[in-house]
């Protein structure tokens, strides 16, 4: 059994938020926390990150009631990453305020040994060589996908960011970050371009449009999960990626049926982090809930059968 | 027979487009151009508009020829309805250059005796006090539907389209007019509200994002089908109300189901309308091209089911 299992490599983090009227400070966030919790619904997960001395136990904790393995969470001397922005008042965008990467700045992921024949990797959004520092601690996975962002594709590290992608077989990237990383504005081309670059599979995710998987010749579209009260977007793209491989790796099936069920998991996941502020909403989250909005959402999106 | 059947009440037009580097000049548009000639694939189609001595007797035969009954297109002395517009490069936006309203400026829409006991009918986006005088002109209909558009939501003119609204079975709006009728910015919200003031369905628009249903208290969402080319988005919502209510007229069937499927076949249509100028892509569209993109759409929205 020890080959099994779903590492991530991520942040966690302090968020401080300001939307509309409501100022959260210090509260739990970060790509880790969020891709955690939400996977942990589905499979055993194993997370590497790096926390300050100044990170309670208390989030540790809940992490570890949720299915996750903290032992890849270093704790050094030093302050947790921070970040600070504020969302406009439709929410559709966000300023940061301020950035502090503390102990974030100088993160080494090391795996723990038993970690490095696990069939399931996320390489969250960090720097492109961390992530081919990743890539060579893991052997023969099943699955290596990853996220990445604006600030590494525009920069001088695209060419590491190249060759992260050669190696991988599925990138997570928003509309913005899938025409600026291939040129193209019309996202199927941009799409195509991307997986010429390496990733079989690539999901280009949309905001409150939803998300679109590219894979062989198919696609597949999710629109985003109706909601009537939306408190806080943040961490919305990685409970994406946390409900997608969180049920792959529980489902260890690769067919364009199970790829397609990890993306309804993962837009279901999203649409439950986004009604409250922080991981707020994941810590009331149960399982019957999450079933619920499985087949709401195919009531959402199905036609020609009958759901009445 | 004759109390069966579809009208529509919309704007026969010249369209001069720029599009990147293409200009078109003085080529079919209107409302009522899209919306009949997608919906006279699956239903005879009444077109009751207005066009000028200058329009030419071909354009009027291309309707014909499509299942289109133009006896109700009143031919007036002067000149047809002229619209100028430019898209941005990425076809997200455009901008009006010029509006010569001409003929339609005295618009007065007359039913013919014939049509007035029609069962399914669509008012397009013309004053609204002129849609209140063709819901005068039919009786008993199954189905009145309605598109109307922010010049008339903003200006003076709301309590007349707030009449209009009580009206209707149905309304399908942008995004944005969602948002500005109703003073709400979220969606789900936007279309309860707009719900309240009559229609009992409301349908909204997202462009690029796919449209949503709001119909008793579920939503079906229909993301746009995803294409490499788009190369004139002019008629997409005309073309998507025509494929809606010509599927409508045809079935005779309001259940969930039946409404699901229209809004299928509404989406494909705007999909084909969009790879070519004008009405030009229609003009070589088949039955079978319909089906197929159809069985697509189906695959690009279910999971679940194999479809391999």
């Amino acid at each position: 059994m020890s080959n099994q299992g779903l590492v991530v490599v991520g942040s966690v983090a302090f968020d401080t938020l300001e939307i509309r009227d409501v100022k959260k400070e210090m509260v739990l966030g970060g790509s880790g926390s969020y891709f955690s919790t939400c996977a942990g619904y589905f499979s055993p997960v194993r997370l590497v990150a790096v926390v300050g001395d100044d990170f309670p136990a208390a989030h540790l904790d809940f992490l570890s009631s949720r299915n996750v393995d903290t032992s890849g969470v270093e704790k050094k001397a030093g302050k947790t990453f921070h970040w600070s922005g504020r969302y406009s008042d439709d929410l559709s965008s966000r300023t940061t305020l301020d950035t502090q990467l503390n102990v974030f700045a100088d993160f080494r992921p090391e795996l723990p040994q038993a970690w490095r024949q696990s069939e399931f990797l996320f390489l969250g959004n960090i720097h492109p060589a961390l992530q081919l520092e990743v890539l060579d601690q893991i052997k023969d996975p099943l699955l290596v996908a990853m996220d990445t962002m604006n600030f590494w594709i525009g920069g001088g590290e695209l060419p590491t960011l190249k060759k992260v992608l050669e190696r991988v077989d599925l990138l997570v990237v928003n509309d913005e970050e899938a025409r600026q990383l291939s040129g193209e504005h019309n996202l199927p081309k941009a799409a195509r371009a991307i997986r010429a670059m390496g990733p079989e599979t690539v999901i280009v995710k949309r905001g409150d449009a939803g998300a679109l998987l590219f894979h062989d010749d198919r696609v597949f579209a999710t629109p985003a999960f109706p909601l009537e009260t939306v408190v806080d977007p943040t961490g919305a793209g990685d409970s994406f990626a946390g409900g997608f491989m969180g049920y792959i790796a529980k489902a260890r099936d690769l067919s364009a049926q199970s790829v397609r069920r990890a993306m309804v998991y993962g837009t279901v996941l999203a649409s439950f982090t986004v009604e409250d502020f922080s991981l707020d909403r994941l810590r009331r989250l149960t399982q019957a809930e999450i079933d619920a909005r499985y087949r709401a959402y195919r009531d959402l999106t199905h036609f020609e059968e009958l759901h009445l």
